[in-house]
């Protein structure tokens, strides 16, 4: 499945990048496929690996803050894997014909 | 934690009321406070239960689908709890002052 | 169409119901069917008057901080209309089935 | 503003890359900045020109189909503007410190 997964911490400054940069090393430790966009990350795996590492981002954010609104939003495709880098690839070749 | 949970087949019919009425009865035997409402329901538990919970529901989805696309919202504010029913009227009591 | 829409101030305190309040005198000024629930509100209407009362949402929220986090979920099924109060009672009619 | 925009349609078959390739095609046609990723599609511009290009999105799906599921999701900050390439950079900055 790939998921894409964002959280915001409520009740602290404006700028997010410093709790945007700790989820990035929390998912690159994870070892799973992702792609980062303005948006959210976008993570690929099973349902056990990327809610545990969700809930790795989740937890730390909670050391550094009260609250955390996050939104995660899930494709899953039955026996489809290694979608992450084709979903885009895949509706420009139809944007041709 | 709060999360909204919502999840939708894709690639079956256009009413999708049996599904939902699927998930209703998954989260029912859960036990977790429920709200229901128009566009999903929201649930109120710990990571874990609330996490098993949905993860029930999809996968009793993709036995009767091969796709479901969905969306988790969470409200996570540390050492609250029973916040289902009362974030509404809190804030409706801030509507007269 | 059904409207689902949460908006959240960045960088504020950590309580958000004066903010919930503020939304919620706006959609009751709009005069849109709405369901009010513990992660967002639901209105009913077509594209062009919901987006106007959310973006009313929007512009005063911005007068009261610097920053805001909006999501947006809608339901857009051609020809239906009152579906606000249908849906969840539609789903719990199949429970029992 | 940034608004990341998906649009799925209900009750059609289980692949959705066609679907795809025209939102492809209108939000290109908008001429507004945008980022393809595998979950939606970040888009940025003032309020009003992004709601008109979801909306053309959502006119021209519910032509193709009869029930559309859509999900927007905002984040705007007040006096900025070239957000949508410097996310990512400006947080990938702040890993190595």
């Amino acid at each position: 499945m790939i998921a894409e997964f964002t959280i915001v911490p409520v009740g602290t400054g404006e700028s997010l990048s410093s709790y945007v940069a700790e989820v990035y090393r929390i998912l690159d430790a994870s070892g799973l496929p992702c792609e980062r966009h303005a948006m959210g990350t976008n993570i690929e795996g099973e349902w056990d690996e990327v809610m545990a590492a969700i809930n790795a981002c989740r937890t730390r954010l909670l050391e550094m803050t009260h609250r955390v609104s996050i939104v995660i939003r899930i494709d899953d495709r039955k026996g489809a894997a290694g979608r992450l880098r084709r979903k885009v690839p895949s509706a420009e070749a139809k944007m041709r014909t």
